[in-house]
């Protein structure tokens, strides 16, 4: 069954790349903004303040940004949706054309496209997916997408962001923080990054190795600039 | 032109898209971190401080996560075209009727699919990229969308973040900065959705009005829960 195929295939992969998205973020930018608070104050209450606002403000805005991407993606795909199904009513030879092109494109003989193309204009419904899927490149979203997107981008955001956060509660300086915050974060970075390549079929090592450098250099540029700044 | 719209129509949205991700990420994060930061200590350097370790950190995590996700995304493009490639090379036959299966899905007799099929498999490259638009739901990506990417999200991040923080650097008080931060911030929230909603055919006042919930959402949040923990 290639449709079945096709809605598998589609819903694990944006499942998977919504936990990537929050859980990426998640470690890495509150790791960071801890990091470079604490090159600038010796108060560590004001570093987990810090690290709580962003947390909260990091998975409101990314959970609820999802959502809106997903709405957003829905809405588009039913607005193309609506200017083909106006088209294949009001212009349907200029739609058969179109059609005729694919298959020609595809390499099928004028003839055989022509007789692919009247077989499949027959039917409007399917006329019109094919337009969407070959000419627009569009795939019918799926309609929870939305809420799931927000919820799995929020989750996973606060999940990777307490990693980070949780060293600075039980030492005396910012300093003695961050040094145990970041072998912890830099740890689960690598191991996120390992299994998050072996999900997308990456090369495990490397893919691990890139998602840890990426943590290493936002903290260090945070707390490089904070540092700067803060003096 | 069917393959030139497609190709317009693919590169087009996925500028929006990450400029869209960049700009109200970093217009909402950096004003809700602020936001909590005031509630809990009464020094402007140390909102700036905070505020501007979060743009870095946000800049370059969003940024280097999207270099990622466009590199991920053409390699699991090709690493999908390699398996179908394998198949139509070693198990025609099955590949065979999975076209022949997607044509009669579409309503075509199976006279004109059984045709169809046979003309589509004469070309191999054809073939294949059948399979991965009609089987996969996949388009080819554009090979330097990694590096617009992450130059996209970041740069719109760093714009995005400076006008919630600029006020901080204006005031004797925190809670001075938020107001002048909060009334700016919102106006441009409000902004950024219009044309974001413009952009990508939503309704504009609606549109505008939900950015600038999720912005005004995410502040209030971190506001509270950095003042219940910092006090």
């Amino acid at each position: 069954m290639p449709q079945g195929h096709i809605e598998n295939h589609l819903s694990s992969s944006s499942f998977i790349s919504d936990i990537v998205i929050g859980m990426s973020d998640g470690l890495t930018v509150p790791f960071a903004l801890a990091a470079g608070v604490s090159s600038a104050v010796s108060n560590t209450h004001i570093v987990t303040t810090a690290g709580i606002a962003e947390l909260v403000a990091g998975a409101i805005s990314m959970g609820l940004g999802g959502y809106l991407a997903g709405k957003t993606e829905l809405e588009h795909y039913e607005s193309e949706y609506k200017t083909e199904a106006w088209e294949v009513d009001n212009l349907p030879e200029k739609e058969k054309d179109e059609v005729k092109e694919i298959f020609l494109d595809f390499g099928l003989s004028p003839e055989t496209s022509q007789l692919a193309t009247e077989e499949l204009s027959k039917d409007k419904t399917k006329w019109i997916d094919f337009m969407m899927r070959l000419e627009l490149g569009l795939d019918k979203p799926d309609p929870k997408r939305a809420t799931k997107s927000a919820a799995n981008i929020g989750g996973s955001y606060i999940v990777g962001g307490i990693i980070p956060l949780l060293p600075y509660f039980f030492v005396d300086t910012p300093i003695d923080g961050l040094k145990i915050s970041a072998v912890v974060t830099l740890i689960c970075l690598f191991i996120f990054g390992f299994f998050k390549s072996k999900a997308t079929g990456q090369p495990v090592l490397s893919g691990a190795l890139k998602v840890m450098i990426i943590g290493a250099v936002a903290a260090a540029a945070a707390f490089g600039v904070a540092k700067a700044f803060g003096a």
